[in-house]
């Protein structure tokens, strides 16, 4: 679990370093990772691509299959928007880095039978809360607030 | 309302004619088009743009307060995924041109203080019922199925 935590956060720096907003994620098929992303709100101008939706569209066309034997990293707790993606797709485990500065919709994932393993990163929490701190029109702007 | 239905029915066909799935969307801030698209599965390799999706990415970036004044009509009940970017973005109200070749999560809107609106237009039906009969994988793959 931790090697692709490690590669979600990879991506949040990444995107961090883009100017961006810093959530990343990826997408791993029986252990092998087949798509990452991270969110693209500034760097491309994006209003879907968050940074699970971003790890998704890399990873491109899959069957229902190849969903259903994935589980997907994220250093945020996943928004309506995702938490959706992932159950369209039926994911059906979710690896959240943290939800202290954001919650997401962790129980309607939950309800919908996905499992949502919480690993409360302090590396997550520290990236999200200096962004948050610095830029907070922009992190509403992502929210919807 | 009937007017904008035709817009989201026009970039169905747009879709159709392009070889791709016939579902469209458009964006209404206070009586005007501001983001229109359509389902970009085989078009663009997407996987993240339905056409409600398409339609806001194609918006671009706007605050809380502009999404709070809007409408969106989509051809087809929306899926969990784009239910949830309506709910993300706190989009009021919904205008559903069908939900009988696809239910999608209508009933978890409402229970967010979302309005929908079903048009039970047979347009959009014969649209999704052809497509469905001629391509039953790529539909399926379209909605995680």
């Amino acid at each position: 679990m931790h090697r692709f935590l490690e590669e979600a956060i990879r991506e949040a720096r990444l995107g961090l370093e883009e100017g961006g907003i810093p959530i990343g994620s990826v997408l791993v098929h029986r252990g092998e990772i087949i798509g990452r992303g991270h969110n693209r709100r500034v760097q491309g101008g994006s209003v879907v691509l968050h940074g699970e939706m971003d790890a998704l569209e890399n990873a491109g066309r899959l069957s229902a299959a190849v969903y259903r034997e994935c589980e997907i990293y994220t250093t945020l707790s996943p928004c309506s928007m995702c938490s959706g993606a992932i159950l369209l797709y039926g994911i059906p485990r979710v690896i959240v880095g943290e939800n202290r500065t954001f919650l997401g919709e962790e129980d309607w994932l939950r309800s919908r039978g996905v499992e949502v393993v919480l690993a409360e990163d302090e590396r997550c929490v520290e990236l999200m809360t200096r962004f948050i701190e610095a830029q907070p029109t922009l992190w509403n702007e992502d929210i919807g607030v």
